[in-house]
């Protein structure tokens, strides 16, 4: 059948080589390769493969590349792809490096393969690639926090109504909602730092799967790299890629914290809750409708919330079953580890800047958390304390807040002695209880929304976020 | 806190451009962008917001624009994200198509705009994408299926054993296994062109959300572009990305079954088997050990089939409770939809490339199956043919089998006599059995392995796939 | 170490068993395994390994088997799982199917497995649970698209503001909005219709993996069990889980639509939009806050859609790599389908009564609408229309709102004579699109929200769905 | 219409409460429940709602409870969901204890609700259980690393040849190959730490999520569950699932590992590759073909890895995009976190048990390994070491393996002399490399195969095991 079978007249190993080629996406592992073949020099001198001069030169050499690559852009790599000087194109970022190397250095460029193996180098970049993604996705994750604190200390006693159900129910600092989110990027912190662990061992001196036939001090190529640890076993280090599945379930998280936010403010400066404005830089407008304000950047937060997952499962599913050691498969860990760490480092830098734009209005929030008997929790609690069983202050409340709705009465509509009126249970203080902003005076328990309570959490939140160092 | 503050010196507006720009991949949608575009003239001019020559001149600079890309290559974009000509850019191709179509039609350009919203111009973008996706994979599934039947042709009476838990079971003709991945590939045909069906319905005159304010003769917008049907709702129009899900299911099917075909010849040409030699086209070598032929095709295309499903989550994850309609994290859909359609048109063509150049070696599956006891089934069926209850017949030939492992003896070191003695209910003409290329000729029934069966299956795939175009 | 060595003094043995056994939720298949077996005793009599007087004696002991469990309940499986009468227990529904027709039939029993293999009859099995399956949802699927349109009927003339990004964007008609949810209903039900198409496909007469030895009619056979077509290949049929993907996935994708619908009314029945009440019975109250109604049912429809996709998840993950062709792993199929399929039609029944106690209070929405500007589009197109080139129509009436955003006037605060003193071009007609259900009556395209558009949308829909069978 | 219409006739709330209730699955909680409860007697006690008598008939009653679960077995819960005494039925595990607790305990129980929502109760609940979950887990880890160096011990000196691509690569001692997968484990055992101390944080004290009305003392409630620290912020306690997606990561990374693990030795105990041996009560045979062995066990544990990451996407996909605090789509968090643990723990029990019961031949892979050329790397290594640039060495070798394999010779069939007139730089010790045994010495690198550097590994392996305790 002619009709198609054309297409592959170029040859099975053209097709082959357009598909199994990976210089189009693990160019991003250029700063790795040279910093690890450096180290390897070193290695090999140490062995006694290379002499000082000659490990010298290629030290050098990769120095040259690196500014050589700085300097050019992605037009560094254009050339390799399309093909290297001697018209035979690069397959991955390994061999346009060590092709680049024999250029500057020479001969003594084949004795960097010497004792290593593909698998190993593979693993070490990527490993160094991540320890790099997991500092930054800290870093960020610290920008992060520290602007949800500065957008707590503007609006220090804004009171809002906590949603359960989406629907409003216990009166709330503003504040305090704003920690709320700070504990989720901290879990996320710590989570990125256990990611940063299982990455931080160095694989180098397992050979192909069998350990190096070359005596290498693999602790000192560690100390050399900064690495915490040596992987253990030759074999489960070619064959693992964990440290790659730890970075993506992170990411996943992360990215479902943002999403949540996401949610929570697309509808809180809507047009219907009308409590915050985004920053114009952060929204995407209208010519027609001027009023109108998109929040395109946490739609497109929330979004890619689901392009992360998609790359955890990805290469969950690519490891799946995978008999030992290294197998071509797992090459496909590369393109959804860079998207994930694009999407949540760009997501992270994206909520920050939209957190740092916002403003609220507390009016609003105030008004809705006041006409809403969301303090009816606070009076059912107030009377249980002054020594109503629970159930029945639970009860008693309930029938006046039925009443209230009944009779189209806000809580403010109500005075001491009307509620004393209603039922001898109520006690005068307990008026007070009916502006939603005392409710909360009960609530000083730990992590609960006390204002002093709040004031300590955001102190020492502060406090441990300057003690959020790697 | 500074140190990171700095990083959105930018501005917010400079992170929210790089975060929502997607004009490094929906350029891939320039040609369906241009035909639609095309089309929507021709729907203008009709509603009278054109004249003839401005509906003329409009059409052909889109000729003109579309020529210029093709000529242009990659380099059509480059200036186009770095910036249009009046310094600012481009944040996505319709953007870039619009400047380009001003620049060289004048001020007509900005009526094309006329009653056409970017909610169902994407749709109809994406739509007409993913119908040239759906054929160009159902033209590869097509000579996947070739090629298998091709190498059916090749060996006609080979022999291998078929597996059940990956143990050799009952013998099967090489061209019976083949086929069984045949009616895989047939399915997916199939599923693609549900994908197909679902995409080819026309979604211009939907507006933004409400339906056009233009009245439009949306049928003839569909028949100019060669769609099927119409949207029937302008609100479900502007929410809708089932037909990239369609496609991304289609894909993650087609992909399961490329994967078991890549562990199956794994296997089978690896030193275990031995049954079968992949072309030097599609392995890898190793200068070291000239001998070994890595299958890096087939492990690429295995591991890829995570990197789908990895989409089809994605996109999944995304739509997961958005309200109604459109929302901007549905600009997420575009990459694992693009994604997907590389790989898996990558795949087929490689998969293809393999089957082509695969080479079976008929005598080592043909002495595993002779070797293995597979004919259990076959006498015992026979047995059973011949009046023995099927129950006994099972548990005589177990005994058959259990006594030669004992006594090491293969089926062919069994003669009709010695059977007789072992049990009477053996009749000379089933010792005929004991080769394994005998038994199947028991197994004439539709969709089994009998010789005859398969000839006519064979004949059956041929003509199926002759008729199995658009 | 025998701390936890201990675990294990049961034996291999029962820890596998435990393990692999599957009554506990194969059991589902009782029905469909009695069905199946009938038409097998059947097919038996055919090629005269059962005579008739077997045959019916069969299929009598199946009908009282069947008879038996349904009286017993529960029950029935207590004994079976527990532990048959001679001690064992049974492994799966299958072993226990034939223990009881043992102790019915006799040993005549035996003779059911003669030329069939347990990997056919689970495919079988399977397949009629899943075409009941297919019947049942796609049922639901039209309840819910009827309830649908009564709920529209209810309502005809009720004006809403459509939303894009969760911003107010245009006015569209309430049965405009709930013939979007129609629309993606229906593609379900096509959906779902593939899927039973998928599995109506017969697999018995392929035996374990070779195809059958002995002359059954594999087509009498499906003429006997209502299949539509028999499978082609045996070794495909033994190893193929396509049907069951087919269903999980039409499921995900209901399920994304249904999360849609939860996410819509969960804030449109809340403080903040308050447009519709859900009836009682269909949401948890709280004793305490009498006023409070949490929308349950919808978020945990919502909720679930995250559980149906985790069963795709899960078989694909499972059937991926797997050589052929039947794997034990592939028993794995049955909990995703069984609960995917529990998820699905227990949150269409919600849904569906959701819809039937829905109430609209159209005041709200209507208000909404005209105080949004949301008619900023029709007074362009107005415009548009009417000759201003659509560019400058879009401008002017931008600058119009934004000076009334200004001012804080309304829409309604304009009159014909204000309006051409603003602009010349806004002709006095085009104040009458100062009222938001004026503007929709400009889009009568078909699909559009004008009100004639509408009513014949509906009247399409009821009569769609009155063909909507089998 | 009424043909489905009928299905609702029993009322939106029947539906409704078959479709929210959880006591079919939440009773898994029933211990956890009872403790937490405990614990808030006492913390009620502390701040005064509760006399210590009153706290002491709980606590008693509530230890009679837990005494009548264990005495009555499923069917505890049998009376409760068909509905209690009163012809109620309970919803939950919860609302079941406080029903029973009422019976025994009378009036007082009433107060066990003062001042607890069911929200962190239900987080409490989660996080005892998964506490135990994490333990169980831990402790199978600890087992099935404990299997593999028991099975490494019985055989320290085989050897087999490692594999990449699945193909022979070089030739590793079998107790190193062993080893690689208790590295992997032993990952596992710190991820299941991870998660251990992530669910080990106590929420009481958070109320329905703005704090407790009531001053508990909620560090003594942590000490007296035994939790190491408390919930630091009342809205994310209510709305955290992050711990019960970390549990679920970890498990479905353990998962991958034993699909690798279940991969590799159904290979191995095939007819092709012929290593190994499972033990029968792993296995299922067949009466037909008593020879044959199917790998059940081992393709359940595969299959099932694919449940478990399904169970993983399910709830991230659930959790996505959750507006705060609160939803009742949470609740759909139980049953895959009740999977997965099934699954984990089924698995690696069954994991073990195949452990202890595997055989190795060790003649079979030496055999393979000594006639596959593997020892190619270590000639090229030793010739590297000796002074030859390694890439000539590579390259002479390469002839060697070609000139071989040519002219069919294995690596014994080559003598010292011959080797030397091949090539001079073949000195007489290389010829010892012939032989696979002998070029693992050269691996006596951390982590390489050398047989002190596995011997080494082996100890501390055992070392390690030794000091894995919570």
């Amino acid at each position: 059948m002619k009709l198609w079978g054309g297409r592959f007249a170029d040859g099975a190993s053209d097709v082959f080589e357009r598909f199994s080629g990976s210089l189009h996406f693990d160019r991003r592992l250029l700063d790795a390769d040279i910093r690890g073949s450096q180290a390897f020099a070193r290695a090999l001198e140490r062995v006694g493969i290379l002499t000082a001069e000659e490990r010298a030169a290629i030290v050098k050499a990769f120095d040259e590349i690196r500014t050589e690559a700085a300097a050019a852009g992605p037009a560094f790599f254009d050339g390799a792809s399309a093909g290297a000087s001697d018209g035979t194109s690069d397959e991955d970022i390994h061999t346009l490096v060590i092709r680049k190397l024999k250029e500057r250095a020479g001969a003594v460029a084949d004795k960097i393969h010497t004792g290593r193996s593909r698998n190993e180098q593979v693993s070490l970049d990527t490993r160094l690639w991540l320890r790099e993604e997991c500092r930054r996705v800290r870093d960020l994750l610290r920008a992060a926090m520290s602007a949800l604190l500065d957008l707590a200390a503007k609006y220090p006693g804004a009171v809002i109504p906590g949603y359960t159900h989406t629907r409003r129910a216990q009166a709330v600092l503003w504040p305090h909602y704003l920690l709320a989110y700070f504990e989720m990027f901290a879990r996320d912190w710590e989570r990125f730092g256990d990611a940063y662990r299982r990455a931080n061992v160095m694989p180098l001196g397992s050979g192909a799967l069998a350990g190096s036939g070359f005596p290498f001090d693999r602790d000192a190529i560690a100390r050399d790299l900064e690495f915490d640890a040596i992987t253990r076993n030759s074999m489960d280090a070619s064959g693992d890629r964990d440290f790659a599945l730890d970075f993506l379930y992170a990411a996943s998280v992360a990215m479902i914290h943002l999403s949540r936010l996401a949610e929570d403010w697309i509808l809180y400066s809507g047009e219907e809750f009308g409590w915050m404005e985004l920053g114009d830089g952060v929204t995407s407008g209208s010519s027609l409708m001027p009023q109108k304000k998109n929040p395109d950047s946490l739609e497109l937060i929330r979004g890619k919330s689901g392009r992360v997952m998609g790359c955890l499962t990805a290469l969950m599913v690519t490891m799946k079953g995978l008999p030992m050691t290294y197998n071509r498969d797992m090459q496909e860990d590369k393109e959804p580890l860079f998207d994930a760490a694009t999407q949540v480092t760009g997501s992270l830098e994206m909520a920050c800047a939209v957190i740092q734009s916002a403003r609220l209005n507390p009016a609003r929030p105030l008004a809705a958390a006041q006409q809403s008997w969301v303090i009816a929790t606070d009076l059912a609690e107030a009377l249980a304390r002054a020594g109503t069983p629970f159930h029945q202050a639970h009860q008693l409340v309930g029938r006046l807040v039925l009443e209230s709705v009944r009779t189209g009465r806000q809580p403010s509509d109500w005075t001491a002695a009307q509620l004393q009126q209603f039922a001898p249970e109520f006690t005068p203080d307990m008026a007070l209880l009916l502006d939603a902003r005392q409710g909360m005076r009960s609530r000083e328990i730990l992590g609960g929304t006390g204002p002093q309570a709040v004031a300590q959490a955001l102190q020492q939140a502060r406090a441990r976020l300057a003690q959020m160092t790697l």
